[in-house]
């Protein structure tokens, strides 16, 4: 039995962002990364600053079943790297068997063969500003292992905090134009707890962003999109 | 040549709702409607206060590119009903020939063949707050005609702004289990030109929608998603 650490349970709540934006999801964060973003908004997840729990894929699933109870049939299984642990494929095959969704978001820096069986895989490669550097060569082999899979759907995501990372959100659409791609906006305060300012300041963001995009002509099939749950509840851990 | 009634084309924008949600895209608004929804936020496409003109889809593309350029690659329909008029299959069709994606909103009333050819169909039948009535063995045509299609989505769409309404968008996804659906909060201040005041009003609505989902066992696949373009820019016509 491989244990998996895990920061927080939680839901059911509505993925904010991306391909499963809106769908009333359940939440497994993991702890651990193997990146350090500067803009991390999850970095309680690697930094030391929270305690995760050792937990058995069975373990998981009691516990999203004593949050959740009958009103949800997805989960979103997220990070720091939730693809780093070998351990989450038991939980990945204990969910199917009992009709349950998932979805998934990561970097793409590290492959585990059960990725394959998550319905939902989002791949966010991380821009510039977020001080890390791509390995293309590794993220084109987590692309060509992902493309294939029949009913199951694949999507880019990339943060974007300014000039430099939409050349980059570029790069990585024209590198894989056949994959739908998303784009964020990065959440440049998430320290403020005044939600109201937050949200304007937020939405201000994305109307910058989607004037951007909608000027591109690289960018013609791409989506923009902001965080729900940051517009709704700020900066609030686990909602 | 038959012509078709349109109100107004514009974009490139983005899309603020629905299965296509943040994606970039140009939109074409014709004009007429058999229904009369209480709420209707595009009265003017029906109530005799804008005028529309007849064209031809020669005509509707030539204006497509002469406002977009080379900046789009996707093309929504919308009305009104935007089913009722036969003389957008000629468009469609012209449109795929450019390799341009095209989406439509359509409360289900009405069928025409070329809706058939619409790579992303949103089916939005109208809750009791509309003042509507559903035809049920009608809907349920309509969406046998849609389902068996490949590589084209389709999507459930109902707007929420009561419990009775909310009773009803269970009975849709209850009747139609196999459809993604979307729920989106109700706009229930058309007038108001104070974007930041209907931005926290909608996202207050927005949070109770999302409560009640969260809690409603028989909701569990569902999505639920603010109108993003409403956020950003109020109720400004044409954005
Ligand atoms: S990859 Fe994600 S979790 Fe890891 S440091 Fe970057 S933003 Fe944080
Ligand atoms: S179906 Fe749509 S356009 Fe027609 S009256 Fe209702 S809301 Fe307005």
């Amino acid at each position: 039995m491989k244990a998996t650490p895990v920061l927080e349970i939680f839901g059911p709540t509505i993925q904010g962002e991306g391909m499963v934006i809106g769908r009333k999801t359940m939440f497994v964060r993991t702890g651990g990364c193997d990146y350090r973003c500067s803009w991390c908004d999850s970095a309680f997840t690697w930094d030391g600053s929270q305690k995760a729990a050792a937990m058995s894929a069975e373990a998981i699933y009691d516990k999203l079943k004593e949050t959740g109870g009958e009103a949800f049939n997805h989960v979103t299984i997220s990070g720091g790297n939730p693809a780093m642990h070998p351990g989450l494929g038991d939980l990945v095959e204990l969910l199917q068997q009992h009709g349950i969704e998932t979805a998934i978001e990561t970097q793409g820096s590290i492959w585990n063969e059960w990725v394959k069986e998550i319905d939902e895989v989002t791949v966010s490669p991380k821009p510039p500003s977020s001080l890390m550097k791509t390995d293309w060569p590794r993220l084109d082999r987590y692309m060509e292992e992902l493309q294939p899979r029949r009913d199951k759907a694949l999507s880019l995501k990339v943060v974007v905090f300014d000039e430099n990372d939409l050349k980059y959100a570029i790069d990585v659409h024209e590198r894989y134009p056949d994959v739908t791609m998303y784009l964020q906006v990065g959440n440049d305060d998430t320290a403020t707890p005044q939600v109201e300012k937050l949200r304007d300041h937020l939405l201000a963001k994305y109307e910058w962003l989607t004037e951007k995009v909608l000027q591109e002509e690289r960018l013609n099939g791409v989506r923009v999109l902001p965080q729900l749950h940051t517009l709704l509840w700020g900066n609030k851990q686990g909602v």
